[in-house]
């Protein structure tokens, strides 16, 4: 049955993913035909499908360091699983496409906890990436063969794993005669180099640090819960950056590392945020949040400067994920790296919003045609690998 | 490719399990011809792994109730997957097969926690089963395309997600004339009712109570962790059975319920032990070893006659898993229900100890070939799947 899905000249794919922010579910439905530098691709629609608070806090208390338990981890799956498979249904709907003319789906998953640098146990080097969202029970509601888990083969080969997007940057947004430097910034923020007419292994990617993770935290903290994140950066703009805050913030380990690296909220969650708060008791709210702001800013522009742009030339910064709807973060980001122009990524036909559900459904689609759709020069990782886990659709039964 | 696996009349299979006792990891190669009613198997060899004390402990630390974060749940889950992979090594080894010929690895993984019984959050009733033991590192390692997470597709469907192990007695053990109840006894224990010439729709399997569970964790807490299980039942064979204590665990509520039904060290791991122990401050250590043995003993005998031998005649009783090796446990069942001949599945050509692993094994076959392979009539679900994700071997490139 797989064997026939893959043999098929075009395929109708959803891609999920539920990003670090914890705020949401992403779902597009793709028309995809072929893959590898062969992939074209029709975006039919997209659809965000907001967690209810009950549901977010369930996530970060399992997400922050020291958080959850085997019971909360076990049914989080499960409930995730069951909101995955509705947020399919609804891009389907939207679209208004049969859930039995869906060929495959990719889903993300929700990430709880990312430690991609080994740590010895018993003698043994283990890394791992653990994403909750039960693929079977999405395979179940919508009877479609459903592949997740993507994280896990990469660093199995010696890989931290992520970025993921940095393969699909170059499948997209490869140019033949242009540097292309794609910032995604979801939760965590990462880079994409794609110099001119490079080939996949010249492809650069890393994690550069926070995206919206530590700004959501310290506006979740400072309003103690009442508000998730800084709309439109509001709270920023009636701030001032506190340099010594700022410089502070700068020297985190995290930033001192040379790629591959990838972060999480081990890295810039609450522990970080409590941490600020903790030497700063009397700074002014609007204040630390644009602090953090320009200090995300920042920790993009230097990993630019310092590990990509002094290889080679980009002609063009591409921006995408949540991050771009904080119109004062972009401000920021501009004037932190003036030598570069930086557009939306909608302006290349891909909206900001739903790249990373599409790269999820394109990464499905390479799975699928057995493909290794991971990118060692990212990643880190010893080889290419076909990542993923497949479940099988509603079956001969 | 994983069609042309499908399509190879033979295939050499490993079957991996690491049961719910957590005391080492089992793990079979086997010969497989065909699948469903026609398959027809030899087992090459079998091999345990002993989890040292210090994986031991990092597993009971997560799978006892309120027990792990994410971030152990997600180092164990990568070191167990080191761990069954190295498994797999030493069954191919034993058998002098190279891994480049096995086609397919099965995996159960290590049950974390299971929760059969919906809860509703947010309005939504979930309901899942933990098994850590990451496949993308036994498919890396071995380069062998490997089927895991064989319960939560169940589970989605509406069932228990247990026992998976009554669909494979239903091939293995199935008889035209005489009725057959096979009796797994590791961590739980299990039933599976072949009545003489039944279809698969009139098998009955459910969990009948603790297995080796209880007597593991009351030696584990009386000898302050320096043995882990009552060898050949020498602790128990010394003590008294304490009535009270007796009547008192039949009333536990798992007990009352009618099948299908499930259970884990939710119901009968240490907080029960603790529970016993804080009841019963003065009682000698050898009378509680009894008592919890003879428990064990009783629950199935319990439930054959309750719920199995009522419906159907049963000529004989089988009996495998680790429990075999505990000769107290062993008189203890045949005093507790003398009507039914009991003999270890040894007689019937089926090591006692390997044969979870090889029901993994059978599992992972039937996944690959596409076929149904739970069995409603044990599990509760809605219709028949096919269990398991699949993670492509060493792939195309």
């Amino acid at each position: 049955m797989l064997e026939a899905l893959a043999a098929k000249p075009e395929r109708l794919v959803i891609g999920i993913m539920s990003g670090s922010s914890a705020d949401g579910v992403d779902a597009c439905l793709m028309r995809l035909r072929g893959g590898g530098a062969a992939l074209s691709w029709t975006l039919l629609g997209h659809e965000t499908l907001e967690y209810s608070l009950k549901v977010r806090d369930l996530i970060l208390s399992c997400a922050e360091p020291g958080g959850g338990d085997s019971e909360s981890i076990c049914r989080l799956n499960a409930l995730l699983g069951e909101l995955f498979a509705r947020a399919a249904g609804h891009v389907a709907a939207r679209v208004g496409c049969d859930m039995t003319a869906v060929d495959l789906i990719g889903c993300h998953g929700q990430t709880l906890r990312h430690l991609p640098v080994p740590t010895s146990i018993t003698g043994i080097p283990v890394r791992g990436s653990l994403q909750v969202g039960e693929p079977t029970v999405i395979a179940e509601r919508t009877g479609v063969t459903t592949i997740a888990n993507f994280r896990a083969r990469d660093m199995a080969a010696g890989g931290q794993g992520s970025p993921l997007l940095s393969y699909v940057d170059y499948l997209l947004l490869r140019h033949r005669s242009r540097g292309r430097l794609v910032i995604s910034i979801g939760g965590v923020a990462s880079l994409t180099g794609l110099p001119a007419s490079a080939p996949p292994e010249r492809v650069i990617g890393f994690d550069t640090g926070p995206g919206n993770m530590l700004i959501d935290s310290m506006v979740t903290r400072i309003t103690g819960g009442r508000e998730w994140f800084d709309r439109d950066g509001r709270y920023a703009r009636r701030g001032t950056v506190l340099p010594a805050v700022l410089d502070r913030l700068m020297q985190h380990a995290f930033l001192q590392r040379d790629p591959p690296r990838s972060c999480g909220r081990e890295e810039f969650g609450r522990p970080l945020v409590d941490a600020v708060l903790k030497e700063h008791p009397d700074a002014r709210p609007e204040d630390l949040i644009a602090t953090v702001t320009r200090f995300t800013a920042e920790t993009i522009a230097v990993a630019c400067r310092k590990h990509v742009m002094t290889h080679h030339v980009y002609e063009e910064g591409i921006v995408c994920g949540g991050g771009v709807r904080n119109g004062f973060l972009m401000e920021q980001l501009r004037e932190a790296i003036p030598e570069l122009p930086i557009h939306p990524s909608d302006d290349y036909g891909l909206p900001a919003i739903a790249k990373e559900a599409m790269a999820i459904a394109i990464l499905a689609n390479e799975t699928l045609l057995g493909r290794p759709n991971s990118l060692p020069s990212a990643t880190g990782a010893a080889r290419a690998v076909v990542l993923g886990a497949i479940i099988p659709g509603a079956g001969r039964s």
